[in-house]
């Protein structure tokens, strides 16, 4: 049975540490090097103390970000950094040998303009940005077989992409007009210590954040979507932070492209098209993120409302963001680049 | 200093409590009768703790629900029963010449044939219909003095209506294609025991909930919302539990009828509408249920947005949906109708 | 490698699902048949919809409980349903050759006059109640290979009988005089809807609750320590609900034997006991159910504190209510019964 | 009627919020100066939303610490800075003429020595110290009016001192042996960022928290139970953080002076003591935080249990820990102080 030996640089965030439990649980992965590129190399039970008993010592201690050393003892590296410092390393990853699943955004939008209109700052990695592939599972999975680099998507554009894709590639729903409410648990704004994310201000809170319409993960999605479409999309994305630890919730707001389409057309576009993805549920009833947190599951339905002259299409779909919206996918990905079990590790 | 005799029958429930609390507070009413229709009459120390030391225990003991017997002693009911149940006692209520200020749904739509259809039983009371003023106090005040029986607008209604009624008043958004996007704490849903509201599954949860496009709410934005127009207006409401005990936050989705329109311009339509109401406060940051909840506000801001050939609008409205959204908003409006001074008990 | 087939009758509540949960999980468990008592059999992905996908149509069903059937299907059975019902059928799983892990409280008071002055009733299978081991894994494993009934211990026992008896079995600990503070998760409390537990009433909200000194687990606790100290025990346990899911807390206070006894001494007693134990962790820091919740693990530590003449020893010990409390134990229980590795789909 | 002009020095914490909330509620008082230590002085509409549209830009300004100016326009500054900077502001308070309520920890030791010890740090202010009234209100009221220093007692004493105090005094319970299980929200550890506050670490969290024994709240309970005793005492306090912003409960395990005490003398002792007691309510039934939130009321009730040899008596104490563990008593007691009706503003 092949077994694929695993190293996570940046595992001291949320991310970083959902994809050390999902690695241990992984019956063909093996975990031999945290890196951090902290100046004083934590032990990873310190900041977790969840991982106590799970790791040996020298799996546990964090070690700097060499390359090299990391090459010799893995075949593929998680990169869980903030983006920017995500694309200093990965050539240096790449030429060690490493493959490498960056869980940044880094190397997520194919033109590299682009990615300095949307994160301020011109892309420093153009040649590996080429080669990139996104790793929204479902919808490349074509292209992630040996892949050296893979990019894997956004939080909330794993959700968006998985449910309206379907639709737009039949044709059943307008390319315009399309708007995103969406609403995230806390853990996908980052463990660093802010005033706003504190108890104390986020129990028992709601409400959208950040400039409406420009939330970065918006040009993001509109590029999956593009692709699909066959033609360049734009439409607008209102995230919003819930009281809960994890979770994402989208409700999706479309128009369709014939009013006398039936919402029995809308299922089954998407039962056609995940018919035989494990990780893509279409249900009759309304997801709610209590029902795939902890799991690597998409959620997904959709209705038919409105008055006969203003017929809505309204898509649902659930995830839990730091499993199919980070580390579960960068599981699954890993799973497809090296030929495994698409599901090993995440059922 | 004029004084006003309260009664509540029906006070067991959520915004049976907080009229109970907000009344005890209110520096010009007294809090004289507490009527149930339980069989076995409870004391309502015993259904909420937090009362203990704050009513005598003769305020305390329910009675049974007696007209003449109430009017002996009140000036005004405060109706928080169900709909249905509520029809069945105004007219001997109002016979025994009690004001009434009805919390349920029975008297909020003007439509005897509407009410039926979203209600699925017959209104029972017509004659008193045609006379109940709606007592969203902002739009309606002028209706309010001396009105014998005021329907208290439902809490999803009320942040709709006044999130929206400024811009349609202007006419700088379309009356058509509108979506608004609901999330509320679990008070709203009641307090009957049901295995749906338990904590255990509402904690760390949240999702849509209901016949999308069909929550009787809709109906009851659509009449307001078309008073305001001048004509019949058809919108889409889409509600979520969010896992909070209080509080609705309000995403509405409108399309400018202008595209050459301004954010200033929309502001502007707010600033104008509320400059001298005393419980919305138009903001420039995005407002949160964290900063209204135990208030009487609805907080409320706008953005413009999107590609210059899709603008659109998005208004964000919040308020405590069992304070602005049910018992503050019944005692704004016992305020109005006594002419007191409309803040009194509310700030 | 040894494949075990199991059933589970009474998968309806928290713990029915946290069994279903692990046994697919494992990589050694079958689950073949979900048995009910309801007169309408559920979908148990009706009641759960984070298991859709995860269970066949015919593993979701469930059906009766009919012992010759579900033996012919299955090596164990799980019992997840209330005291007094668990006992009347415990006799008829036993004689069609099944072996039965009770996760009720029927089996765990071996004294039935004992348990019937705790739990109001009679016992009513006295022979099987003098054959069924306490299935406390850490403290009874010998007893547990081939057994053919395994009364599961209570939430709050194992945390509370882990946390002493090391210090009791070295005597370092009196006897007299213990009291434990514990504080615990609302899926303790089951899943049957009351007014008590829902979300608008345990949200923000921690008390005690029942009758102090007179909680059920006191007797069980009280029974663990007894043997362990080969004497009659008697302390006080006092519990609170958290308004969490899941986790349980104990605060355990004791009198050292000896005033000089050092703290070293009393980490000493837990290392040499728990050593080579793999689901309990004995920590320097102070543990937090966020740790342990969603693992097998019981995390411990302990503190010598106060003035010379009043030294006190304080224990606190943490675990998943539903997974080391019930579900998870009753699987460590399984894997011992049946000679696998006794961590077996529990890491 | 008597007005008080009131100034708050450090209003950007959880106190100083609800300090401010509760002035504007307040009949008597005014809100004439908010100052701040930070070099940029904020606009506390900016800290706190919550205060929109209720303070005028002139009282939502803050400005320097200048205690002439404040004397210019208040009557009594609500100090609540961290202790240290509370000390070195206090002189020059009283100086220009102020009355001061102080609700850090400097003045509540009466003895320097021991808050040199406790706060690591020499005391420098001996000449007020002295001069302190411990603001206790229940057990020191006769000492409050007209009085220059006020120290406000800590969150954690009050409810402990009030739950102890009238068994103490009567003897019924034992000085020795005493323990203080508490648990507090959130708001209790300020509003500074930090890890172990994020929302995503504490939800669904609890734990005990720092030094075991080492509370500095231990000793300020010692010392006013020491009082009541007359002897000097000794306890056990050990804290506990909850998954809530606000309320702190307190489980006190005692041992009764008499093994032949009843219950009902034990009730006795706490109705004599807080028959005429606004604040205090003394419950049959278990308190719960839920109950006193929001409110300036602490719950207590108190039990006898165990078996014959061994009797305990447990006390439960519940307060909202920013209301009467702060804020609220800091406004009874100015109350007393200028020799208002003491509920006003608090009821």
């Amino acid at each position: 049975m092949t077994r694929v030996r695993t190293a996570i640089v940046g595992p001291t965030g949320y991310t970083g540490f959902h994809l050390i439990d999902l690695l241990l649980r992984h019956p063909q992965a093996e975990l031999t090097y945290l890196a951090s590129h902290r100046d004083e190399l934590p032990d990873i039970r310190e900041e977790f103390p969840q991982l106590l008993g799970r790791l040996t010592d020298e799996q546990a201690v964090c070690r700097p970000i060499d390359p090299d050393t990391i090459a010799d003892v893995a075949d593929v590296v998680f990169l869980a950094l903030p983006h920017r410092a995500a694309m200093s390393y990965v050539p240096r990853l790449l030429d060690a040998g490493l493959r490498v699943i960056d869980l940044s955004a880094d190397y997520r939008l194919a033109d590299a303009d682009l990615y300095e209109r949307v994160y301020e700052h011109p892309h420093e990695d153009l040649a590996n940005l080429a080669d990139a592939v996104y790793g929204l599972t479902e919808l490349y999975r074509d292209q992630l077989p040996g892949a050296m680099l893979v990019a894997n998507p956004g939080c909330y554009p794993t959700a968006a992409a998985l449910g309206i894709a379907p639709l737009l590639a039949r044709s059943v729903v307008q390319r315009e007009g399309i708007v995103i409410n969406a609403a995230s648990g806390v853990t996908g704004a980052g463990r660093k210590p802010s005033l706003a994310l504190m108890f104390a201000e986020q129990n028992d809170a709601f409400g959208a954040y950040g400039k409406i319409g420009g939330h970065r993960h918006q040009s993001e999605i509109e590029q999956t979507l593009g692709r699909v479409a066959g033609q360049a999309m734009s439409l607008l994305f209102v995230p919003h932070l819930l009281p809960v630890d994890r979770g994402i919730l989208e409700t999706i707001y479309l128009t369709p492209t014939q009013q006398d389409v039936t919402e029995e057309e809308l299922f089954e576009a998407f039962e056609d098209a995940y018919a035989d993805e494990p990780f893509v549920r279409v249900r009759e009833n309304l997801p709610n993120i209590k029902h795939v947190v902890g799991t690597n599951f998409v959620d997904v339905t959709v209705r038919l409302t409105g008055p006969a002259e203003q017929r809505r299409v309204v898509v649902f779909a659930a995830e839990d963001n730091v499993i199919k919206g980070a580390a579960g996918q960068a599981i699954q990905n890993m799973n497809v680049v090296f030929e495994l079990d698409e599901t090993a590790g995440l059922m």
